[in-house]
């Protein structure tokens, strides 16, 4: 499933491994705390072994950001995180003071857990906003984690941190680098307030590969902005948004800066976030159908500003869940996003062309309602001139989005 | 039902007449073209009598702006238009050259039956985007329309121009103003892509006040910013929306710039256009209750933009369709719209105090669930700091939303 959509193209060097497996130097797993329903796993942790550990982190920019983002940015040193400690069931956002209290709770008690020092363990939460996180209770859970720590354990990890997804969104792989063979997994999890810059999501990343943390850095800030800054389910974006990468190291495979090592840890990398964040698109809430916008022109401030508007309409998410070839919709929202002046727009459908220069074409309509009706639509718009491609995932707006939203406090 | 929302606070001036009525100078009426379904009337005309008439306009601003907005814009004389014509069921918009050519014939078309220069009468359309007008069938069932034409057209003008509505939005009224009384009426449509600045809609407005073009054109800006800039229900730019006010001077009662009469008509005119914008709302397509966010803060840049993101929010809606009382989805919406740093954001739902500070406070569950259970809902937000104030009033996201938006080409 993780390369199932045609939008994902994985470099030759990349294979797949058990998706349970971690990159040598891990270790992963969960309890249940009873955040979300009696007995299911919500609490998990992560741990790398390896002495020369090193870390890079990515985290959305709201005003309203919740206590564990705000405890990691002001209290972690997030180039040497050793551990992170995850729950879902509840955001730990809009909490105050008393927030960043349970949040200190839970790192102290994974601290203790693991034999580590608060500030090398990353928190992260995810669920209901506005509700006070019962921290004590995470932090008396955590005492017996140490137990169901495991080398496979990425599996139970990544179902610790779900909560409306439907998809598992865990994988394992080997690289081959030209210097050697080296690991890399990936657990994630998101599917509702999800938005470019960045998705609703916490994105975990392992490797064994040996690198800077300068360079981690760059790594994960570059794969992030190609793959979940490129995704919408409903354009809303969260307050808990958090990717994590961390070395360990442990194949002795070194990544140089500037190296064809790197070059080719890049592309996987890259691919797998890519992958999980077209996973997300697909468990949208509710989602029946996904498409790609790719907005082509002048400058790329217009071609991203019309991407999204496309992307976030909630009319054009209609028409793709109804398989209704309504193009007019998408021609709408790229209006509303450049007034002021005429578009010369062309819109095509799948490689049919629908609108050019403003104007509709006549088009064979059954060939439209086919093209429409794919699992995957692409949608492609030009504005004139040439240069900047912006590219948004999305997933349509259905009545299970209404009924997960309307009839649950998620 | 005009009045029947608690925002809505007519002044005393005002007094309902029959819906129907025009005022004096005005005559109305509508015939059948075929562009809806057959036999339904589809376009309507509206025609001022008076010499002296003056009129003013508003359009929306996109890149995408329909044939008719731009032939109004570049050949129309707005201070002086004596007619209108609109129709339902096609937008001709996205239409090219072709479709600047239908508008023209449909212009002529209208002139021609009521003996008029093309440039005195503006056109309108609403409807689907990117199919072609058919203006010449248009233009010959316009020979039909004077027969039609009558004091007491305003119901089936309105009923011409309607699209997915199901709610009646025209109004007729006698304004007491210092001077003498007048009267004032409007006819509208709109239920779907609406959005601030302003709602996808036509509204044409009628006095037989006398006034001057200048201030006709300051009244309808002040009254349209107030009114139908400030309400959502999909977060939707149209590409047709119009707003035209038409003065047939036929009273006799002069509105002097700066006069008393200019401030009691100009309280009149906010509270039919708000009155009507709020119907907009609440026939929004799909929708089953409607919310009024109101923000309050340091600049009218800030609170418009938290306004505009919690009225948009398909999370916010949803969960104002369901009764939800889930306030996260509010908080997490206006930190979205204030990246950057942490908001010392307050709010409350129908006075319910639910976050001080940017943190959860203890609430009662029951109080907050009638509380979110009314027809309306007010949302309350301070962002701290004080002197703005932006309100933006809109729809919930309903399963009759998708329903609308993804089983037909609306």
């Amino acid at each position: 499933l993780l390369f199932a959509s045609r939008w994902v193209n994985p470099p030759p060097s990349v294979s797949l491994a058990e998706a349970s497996a971690l990159p040598s130097g891990f270790v992963a797993g969960a309890v249940s705390a009873g955040v979300k329903q009696e007995g299911r796993l919500d609490v998990g942790v992560l741990q790398c072994l390896s002495p020369e550990v090193v870390s890079a982190a990515r985290f959305c920019d709201s005003g309203v950001i919740a206590a564990p983002v705000v405890l990691c940015q002001t209290e972690c040193d997030l180039s040497r995180v050793r551990a992170v400690v995850a729950n879902s069931g509840n955001a730990n956002a809009a909490t105050g003071e008393r927030g960043m209290v349970q949040a200190r709770l839970v790192q102290t008690g994974a601290a203790n857990a693991l034999g580590l020092e608060p500030r090398e363990v990353a928190v992260a939460s995810t669920g209901v906003i506005g509700v006070q996180l019962p921290g004590e209770r995470i932090a008396g859970s955590l005492s017996g984690v140490a137990p169901t720590l495991d080398p496979h354990g990425a599996a139970s990890f990544a179902s610790a941190i779900r909560t409306t997804d439907r998809l598992e969104k865990h994988a394992s792989m080997t690289v081959a680098l030209p210097s050697g063979d080296i690991s890399l997994a990936a657990q994630c999890k998101g599917a509702g307030m999800i938005s470019p810059r960045f998705a609703t999501m916490l994105c975990f990343v392992e490797t064994d590969a040996r690198l800077e943390a300068a360079l981690a850095d760059r790594l994960l800030g570059t794969a992030v902005a190609r793959s979940f800054d490129l995704v919408s389910v409903d354009g809303q974006l969260s307050t808990n948004d958090t990717a994590l990468l961390l070395g360990s190291g442990a194949s002795g495979v070194e990544i140089a800066p500037g190296s064809d090592d790197e070059t080719a840890f890049a592309a996987a990398l890259e691919a797998l976030l890519l992958a999980l964040a077209i996973l997300v698109v697909k468990d949208g809430e509710g989602a029946r159908r996904i498409a790609q916008v790719a907005v082509s022109g002048a400058n790329v401030d217009e071609t991203e500003r019309v991407a999204r508007h496309v992307a976030n309409s909630p009319l054009v998410k209609a028409a793709l869940f109804g398989g209704d070839p309504n193009w007019g919709r998408i021609a709408q929202a790229a209006g509303a996003a450049l007034p002021g002046r005429p578009l010369a727009l062309d819109i095509a459908i799948e490689g049919l062309a629908v609108c050019a220069d403003g104007a509709a074409l006549d088009v064979d309509r059954a060939s439209l309602e086919r093209a429409v009706a794919r699992d995957e639509v692409e949608y492609s718009l030009a504005l004139g001139g040439e240069g900047a491609l912006s590219r948004v995932y999305f997933s349509d707006l259905s009545y299970d989005y209404v009924k997960i939203n309307a009839e649950y406090t998620t």
